[in-house]
């Protein structure tokens, strides 16, 4: 299926309106509306739309769109749900291209009523291709041409700033507070759009043209659930082609939340951990707190992109300093040491009193110089290990100040040696006129609060050090990269099977080079014993059934046999006990498996998900998954370094690089077997398939790994994995 | 030795002030601090001194203090560090009560001439009683009586408020950037303190003080390190005694920042964790981010403590709604369901669009209509689960709007029904002076963004819950409550040694009623043997040698040792090893011990802190405290309660909770074992030994526990305990 992308530029700049429930009520919806339109400077053709009213605004008041004479090009709605869909027929006849839904009753209402007026909503509008942003949404705003259909009123003299951010929320509300938040310091917008239920564009629509438009810088979005996942995934591949920052915040981290979604846009918000590989594979950038997109966003709009990831600071007081240090360590932010010359040149002018350390702290020698405070960031600009400057301080209230020069003087610096300088402050502070009036002409970025402005120089960083290692691998990331031979190989392992069983799985996971442990199936007692001795002992031996999945919690497991006689009697045992606790189960044999006793165990999984399709899950096994869920999560295809990314993202992961008197284990063989089962997921996509290797050995550097146990149940039969995967 | 307080009441109120180091150059430090004081109305005498001037600021200006007529109370101190003893001696001879030294070049140069010169500045200090701030300090400010003498120039038209905060600062940038926010945001101060190196009055003193000012509600306090931990602890005591909320940042998490504090004020800032096992003692609230500090102060400030941890949340917006939960969840912040007739009422009246539940998403509804707000929020605060309820929102702009009737209302039913409210923006933003105007009359507290609120109402919910029960052993906390007969016999094993062996170390804890595995030592196999035959198979054998501390590290350990064979087997191969490996060690013999294979590992242990004296530590054994650092520290001593709050706080509690198959574990008996081990620390608080219990055995749920191995070494012996408490 190729994707249906629709544009929502008809919806920015109409040639003329009608308003649908309109009322001048004062503070009603419509009311505020049409004062955003005339206040802010919309020249348009405005058509109030009420069958109580005669006049309003001055104007006639028609009683339904079909009487209004002429065209309208678009239709800013606040009817009853039920009322919505007859007049936006009407609209089009009228050569409507866009429509502003306000009114709510849709999906989010949960009732069946609600969802057919949307999906006939959907309908039409695919029909028609008209562009409709909403139901249930609280408009938009479309800052270059001060046009601003939203129900939050915008005084005429506090008109939101143009900026570089476009931004794209399903919450209203959020939508609101941002627009303020932003404002208030200074930040400037190109679009900002509350999507609603998104009957008819949706987010990624949004996302699209804001990519496409040269003046927008970053791009904003409040997610609450992705509606076409392949759509979204193609606009992110396209922001990070382009180089444009997405700072998101997305909610569903609770059960509680996800529930709220469903209640109020009708969103399923899917899995959080799904969405944060999504993220991590594009290079998307989130957020956890409202504050944290802010300042991230601001960093992005006004900062270029570092070269290297090391921060150099300069302070002027030593407790603050200190508190540099941890909030640094507290969000692994590195901050380098200063090279000697840095350091040499640094001590010739700076007094007592002050540090020469990174962070620097200049101490009153700074502070009272502006010779000296030029000097210090430039020493700081040149040293070869930092790579970005933080300058603590604020938007100052005097343009004429020492500080505001201060702060010219480092953006000019910041310009000549090419390298982002961005003020951050201890405490957030309030902003004034005469501070936003500096910030316009200042093109440093101003960041507010200690622990806000480390987070927010931190996914900066972590941007800047992706983009060439995301792009490597980038160009066809949905696309399989595994042999077709093996593809087709792996399609007839699994073809018409509900449940592949161990040995199946472990068949197809050969088929990718991924070493399993040896074994054959025995059918008799007899031959276990004749396997047994062909692969040498210790041994394993494991009941096959495709009844009996969890072989260990069914006691069908023996480990380390060690002789003929004891694998014979293991076998009699094995069969004896399938038969009495699953007298129904079919028994294809009995697994005689080599014994690997050596090596750490870690667990490898494949999980389609409904949205983004197959999702890869790694972690250590035992308490680590089971109690820590300390697992990662990626998108396939991975390539080498994206895997090592993987491994080393666990909490668990020094006992795989070598804790205390344990060896280092085959991480190279580990990451080429992440590699390669990424390839099998995608090979796979089609059949949704989950599959678990639980456990996987890592055997000591240079002696590779071995599946010990897998299985794959095909998506509709799969278990919950949070709670099965394990054996 | 008994504590030593000294009171600052003399800095805050002088009759007149000899400002040391005089100069009228613009901005220059003595001329703020003149300024500061003329400005706000210090009526007191001031008399400049300085020998390069002849008259400044319109008076005539001294060569010396000792040329100044008449008496003076306060020298503010800002000469060179070699001037400032003699003269402050002359100052004292002019019968000066209090000197602030903002003078540098002491403790925190790092030279041995700076340390001198401090030590002689305390020592001058401690034998004329002169009350002295710093040296290395920015001043001070006394709200209620204008005295500002401090090197921030603090405008006439906007001194700090007045409030119920008193802060100490040992970072005078901190104190100058918090005075900056906290007057921006309209909070108000009583004392604002930096206290610099601290050669006079130290942060105690200051703490001391302040709880003694009934218009003192919260103190605030930012700390490098405490130079009297004794002191430090019986203000804290006192706080929690008095229920005045402390509210601290503690800066050194890092050990950059620990280093970057020695160097900035000379302070020890002493380890992290230890410090967060005092805050957790002595119920005093950790803030880990300036604005965090600020947020809470402003809760605490404004709202009485809640009954209990229900928060009921009242938001204008679905996406918000789930924001909410997310954040909640995140802070462990507990969302009690609404009880059925708060729903019922609440349906009764809330239109469609808004949804109730808890958060209550009121919709338009609740904002469009004052009468339905008061039934909403009156409705939440009946509800029996809801202790405390936060109203989305923010300071109105304008005092004669609907929200700020809404907010005053709100204040109203806070006060009748008496449970907190609290107002919480999304988003952080800008306050106005509308917005401090009508701060000033309404008693709400106001927070700002979402995480910091969420936060801030963690910290206020967990200080209310806990002051009971940290009243309840809190009396005598430094005291033993052990058995006297007990410390007399701890004493009679300790006595004279250096190290204590396993056998020793199991001694004391049994006379603690810690039950140990049986064991006995045997001096030849054939004893050995006997005793395995009297505890029973299998058993362990250990070699005991007061040179051989880590004995599985050095082999010298047999397991699961099944019959007298083995055993005797087992004692010969220990013997001959530890000949071969340790030649100079004196083997006291061999020590058999019975298995006990059941049960989960965890270790406890006891380490002397140089500042608090004894700590206790706890933490299951293997990985968890060798990867994952999972410990949780307290301070003895412990009853049952905190015990199991100790127990509780650490991430691996689930296995021993009863982990999937696992089964509980005796919870009690080892709560018991950390009471006892409490006892025991505090009974050998004098003499500094470092114990530890690695493993202890936690048997089934009824069973008991078991210590298996123990050592106790003295604390100057002791090693590293973050390398070595693992055997």
């Amino acid at each position: 299926m190729s994707i249906y992308w629709n544009s929502p530029a008809p919806l920015f700049s109409p040639r003329s309106v009608a308003i649908l429930g309109a009322s001048d009520r004062p503070a009603s919806w419509p009311d505020v509306i049409y004062r955003n339109l005339t206040l802010h400077g919309f020249t348009g053709e405005i058509y109030p739309v009420n069958p109580k009213y005669q006049t309003l605004w001055g104007k006639p008041c028609y009683r339904a769109v079909r009487h209004i004479p002429g065209e309208i090009d678009q239709a800013i709605v606040l009817i009853p749900n039920h009322a919505v869909l007859s007049s936006l027929r009407e609209a089009v006849e009228k050569g409507c291209r866009s429509a502003i839904v306000i009114s709510g009753g849709f999906r989010e209402s949960g009732t069946a009523e609600g969802r057919a007026l949307e999906e006939e909503l959907s309908a039409f509008a695919e029909k028609t291709s008209i562009k409709i942003c909403g139901p249930n949404c609280v408009g938009l705003l479309s800052i270059s041409n001060a046009y601003l259909p939203t129900t939050y009123g915008i005084p005429k003299e506090k008109p939101p700033f143009a900026g570089g951010l476009s931004l794209v929320s399903q919450s209203g509300g959020f939508l609101g507070n941002l627009l303020q938040s932003a404002t208030d310091r200074g930040i400037g917008f190109r679009y900002l759009v509350s999507s609603g239920n998104e009957a008819g564009l949706d987010l990624a629509d949004y996302v699209d043209y804001f990519l496409d438009d040269p003046a927008t810088k970053v791009v904003g979005l409040f997610i609450e659930g992705v509606k076409h996942a392949d759509k979204f995934w193609q606009a992110c591949l396209k922001a990070r082609e382009l180089e444009k920052p997405i700072v998101a915040m997305k909610l569903g981290r609770s059960e509680k939340a996800k529930r709220a979604a469903l209640s109020h846009t009708g969103s399923i918000t899917g899995s959080d951990e799904v969405f944060d590989a999504v993220f991590q594979k594009l290079g998307i950038v989130r957020a956890d707190d409202p504050d944290e997109l802010l300042e991230t966003a601001a960093l992005f709009l006004d900062a270029p992109l570092p070269k290297g990831s090391g921060l150099g600071v300069l302070t002027n007081s030593g407790g603050l300093r200190g508190m540099v240090c941890d909030t640094a360590e507290k969000f692994s932010v590195e901050l380098p040491a200063l090279s000697s010359s840095t350091t040499t040149a640094l001590n010739e002018f700076l007094s007592v009193g002050s540090a020469v350390d990174n962070p620097l702290d200049g101490g009153w020698g700074v502070l009272s110089s502006l010779d000296n405070f030029q000097r210090s960031v430039e020493l700081l600009l040149k040293d070869p290990d930092i790579h970005i400057l933080a300058l603590q301080g604020k938007l100052p209230e005097d343009p004429n100040s020492e500080a505001a020069r201060r702060y010219l003087q480092a953006a000019e610096l910041a310009r000549i040696h090419r390298k982002p300088v961005v003020v951050f402050s201890i405490f957030s502070y309030s902003v004034t006129e005469a501070g936003r009036a500096f910030k316009a002409q200042c093109p440093l970025p101003f960041v507010h609060g200690l622990d806000k402005s480390f987070k927010a120089i931190r996914s900066f960083l972590r941007y800047a050090s992706r983009l060439p290692e995301d792009r490597k691998g980038g160009d066809t990331p949905r696309a399989s990269v595994g042999e077709p031979t093996c593809a087709a190989a792996a399609e007839k392992i699994i073809a018409g099977k509900k449940i592949l069983s161990e040995v199946e799985t472990e068949k197809l996971l050969e088929l990718y080079g991924i070493p399993c442990a040896r074994e054959k199936l025995a059918a008799s007692a007899r031959e276990a014993g004749e396997i047994a001795d062909a692969i040498g002992y210790p041994v394993a031996l494991k009941t096959v059934s495709p009844q009996i999945l969890h072989k260990t919690e069914a006691g069908e497991v023996r480990l380390n046999l060690r002789d003929r006689k004891e694998v014979e009697g293991g076998f009699a045992e094995l069969m004896e006990k399938a038969r009495d606790t699953h007298p129904e189960a079919s028994i294809m044999g009995i697994l005689v498996q080599e014994m690997v006793s050596e090596g750490v165990e870690v667990i490898l999984g494949i999980h389609p998900d409904p949205q983004f399709g197959p999702v890869l899950a790694f972690g250590l096994g035992g308490i680590f998954v089971e109690l820590l869920k300390d697992l990662a999560y990626r998108l396939p295809p991975l390539d080498c370094d994206e895997a090592m990314a993987m491994i080393r993202q666990i909490k668990g992961y020094p006992l795989l690089a070598g804790f205390r008197s344990l060896p280092p284990a085959d991480l190279p063989a580990l990451a080429q077997a992440l590699v390669q089962l990424s390839r099998l997921a995608l090979d796979l996509k089609g059949e949704s398939f989950s599959l678990d290797i639980n456990p996987l050995k890592v055997l000591p550097m240079g002696k590779g790994i071995k599946v010990i146990d897998a299985l794959a149940v095909r998506a509709a039969d799969a278990f919950d994995s949070s709670k099965e995967t394990l054996d």
